[in-house]
């Protein structure tokens, strides 16, 4: 046994048969890569394997052959189903040993909410001979942490909602113990153009980068993610930080104003947050937008202080009656068009009483383009106090991309704007 | 070789350093699991690896010793990180060869374009000896077919709109000559009751299943799917399709109309379809869903035939202005409360001349909840030709989940009427 090369590699296993059909995508190893990230240690496998007993065995042996640390979700339920850890026990040739404390408690469990425990659950109280028991609030399943030779195997429950809290609270402060490393990180959230020119404005910042320090982009419909992250140790700690914010600036720099977000945030929570702050109002008149628009601002909690309403004017009728577009306008233009834009952003402003008005009018597609106005062509409107601005824009996509990046450039409109009056204020 | 037991089993494994990341989740044997069950294959593993060498031949080793069918995705690109052709040709004991009539194509590809052919892509004119390949009509990427003694390889690209068009044009017909059985499957959404409640009706459904049918109940936010699943073969295909049809009806029967689709469509599509047949039209009056009804109505292609507005009122003076909801009322009754979901939905109907008018007013939290009002409190109105419906909710969840059952709820009060009215009309 001691002349296994054993290589210090991670390797996640999710069990449950579920989880190999059509239905089920796991997701507890996204999660658990960023936290292993975090302490500087890297997923070199995830399996996924079924309920069977061989399987699940067979698994095992193939992680046990090849990685240091192993951690497993699932299969710790009170079911026949549930085998991870007869598994293992054989896998490492242990007992599976009863313990009566952690029976009394799972029984608690049901006690106090006035259940009695079913027979079957008394299977949740055996443990691997010589594990350490990670207990779990939020479920009736233990976890166990098994240490063997020079490898260590976590077991925890599938249910994110119960592994989550286990992982944060009991399974990261002991990991720490095993690394010295700390990862530092910071997002740069950045819309209104592509991953090419961002990569062009990082040029000059690349030459710069220390050796332990990644800079990564991360292209989405309407985003792009700056990451940088520095895989540093304690004793460095400060130190790195300051190599790292460092580098943030320049980058904050060369990105300007195209960067909306240095704390993860979405658009309509920075935007949100703005308004919020500056004690300014804000009404939208939709049409290709079809509602997204107000539905991401009225995602963030405490919109109802700043947001007044959104008319979604589908119809041409309700674009003259609701935000008062002249009929004649809309026949001479069209519904797509940047007069009308301008109409319907001024119109709501002024109606609702708000400080900004943001508009919309496009062809979502996949029918209603033509070869002057084809699928994709949008007008976004903003009304602020002494002006209006449209912009024309050319989206690619499907029906809700296309209505996805709609809202993200009237966001980012408005966004500009206030940034603009904030300077001001600042003079 | 001969000795080694080799087992029908199914395998994929995704090829990526970025998949064993906190960014990216991969989806793609999502889709290939619901591929394969269709020709009544399981998968028994997952696995994902990276981009090294060394890990990707061990994982390609451990699949060679366990499963008959392995499906790979990724790793087939122009650059140094794509390995998986030189992983398995070692693993297979295989050479690579140079195909000249393959990098014909890939260059052509490029020229079709206007571009030249950068040299790393001439590494994806290397095939494995004896290998079969699969044409990729999107990327320069060529998949590949190996068999080796009794198991089969097939590698594939791993961007989804690369991969899934080969699979289904190409994989697939070749892969139903390995399997005689076929999946049979019925599919019926259902709202408006718990998966208890569901569960409850199925109960005398479920002495009548034959031994390969499967019934399977999935449960999600606003709604449950009731799953039916055969596996026949080609020769008892008419045969066994009776008999899932009559099981289907037999559950159409005890599920009534909550059943909302058996064509596997979302609600919003259901109730665009009805109107659109009907020659009827619609409006909505947003409160606490914040535009996410009319975003979802919207998201159905064609819908501005039946769709003509929504006005999305998150502050009084808009409901008094806008829809005409008397000032006193919100005083009196508050603007969460059965009177004002009442005036809004009759408000939004008659203003817009609609045939429909859909009304949400409630509280989607985390904060503005009271003891009287509590967070999750919902009132839903609908206003027909004749009158108008509320209805009283509490939904659990957090800020988004309450906006999208508030929406579910609103498009099936209106499908409950507009099923009604189709059976008025058929009498």
């Amino acid at each position: 046994m001691a002349t296994r090369k054993i290589k210090k590699k991670v390797e996640f296993i999710a069990i449950g048969s579920e989880l190999l059909t059509s239905h089920f995508l796991e997701t507890n190893s996204l999660y658990l890569a960023g936290k292993l990230e975090e302490l500087g240690l890297q997923l070199s496998y995830k399996t996924v394997v079924g309920d069977r007993l061989s399987e699940l065995q067979e698994a095992l042996e193939v992680a046990r052959a090849r990685s240091w640390l192993i951690i497993m979700s699932g299969g710790l339920g009170p079911t026949e189903d549930d085998r991870t850890k007869e598994a293992l026990s054989r896998v490492l040739h242990r007992r599976l040993v009863f313990r009566k404390d952690l029976l009394g408690k799972i029984k608690k469990r049901f006690e106090s909410r006035g259940l009695k425990m079913p027979l079957s659950n008394r299977k949740q109280a055996l443990v691997i001979e010589g594990a350490e028991i990670l207990e779990n609030p939020n479920g009736t399943a233990p976890g166990l942490w098994v240490e063997a030779e020079e490898q260590i195997f976590i077991l925890l429950p599938g249910p994110p909602r119960e592994l989550k809290p286990m992982v944060e609270n009991l399974v990261l402060p002991k990991l720490k113990n095993f690394s010295q490393k700390r990862l530092l990180q910071a997002v740069l959230r950045v819309t209104g153009c592509g991953e090419s020119w961002v990569e062009d404005q990082l040029k000059p910042v690349y030459p710069e980068l220390p050796k332990n320090l990644e800079l990564i982009t991360l292209a989405s419909p309407g985003e792009v993610q700056v990451r940088l992250r520095l895989l540093t140790e304690e004793k460095r700690l400060v130190q790195d930080l300051r190599v790292l914010n460092r580098l943030k600036n320049k980058i904050l720099t060369v990105l300007g104003n195209r960067v909306f977000s240095q704390e993860d945030e979405p658009l309509e929570k920075v935007i949100g947050s703005k308004l919020a702050q500056m004690k300014k109002t804000l009404a939208c008149a939709e049409s290709c937008s079809g509602g997204l628009l107000a539905s991401r601002i009225t995602d963030v909690p405490g919109s109802s202080n700043y947001f007044l309403e959104s008319v979604v004017t589908y119809s041409n009728e309700s674009k003259i009656r609701l935000l008062g577009v002249p009929e004649g306008l809309i026949k001479d233009k069209g519904a797509v068009s940047a007069e009308v834009a301008e109409a319907m952003a001024r119109g709501v402003r002024e109606r609702a009483g708000a400080d900004f008005g943001l508009s919309t009018t496009g062809i979502a597609g996949p029918g209603g383009g033509s070869e002057t106005k084809p699928v994709g062509l949008v007008y976004t409107g903003l009304a602020f106090p002494g002006g209006v601005l449209v912009e024309k824009n050319f989206f690619l996509g499907n029906r809700e991309q296309i209505k996805f990046l709609t809202t993200q450039k009237a966001l980012d409109m408005l966004r500009l704007k206030l940034v603009e009056l904030e300077k001001k204020t600042e003079r």
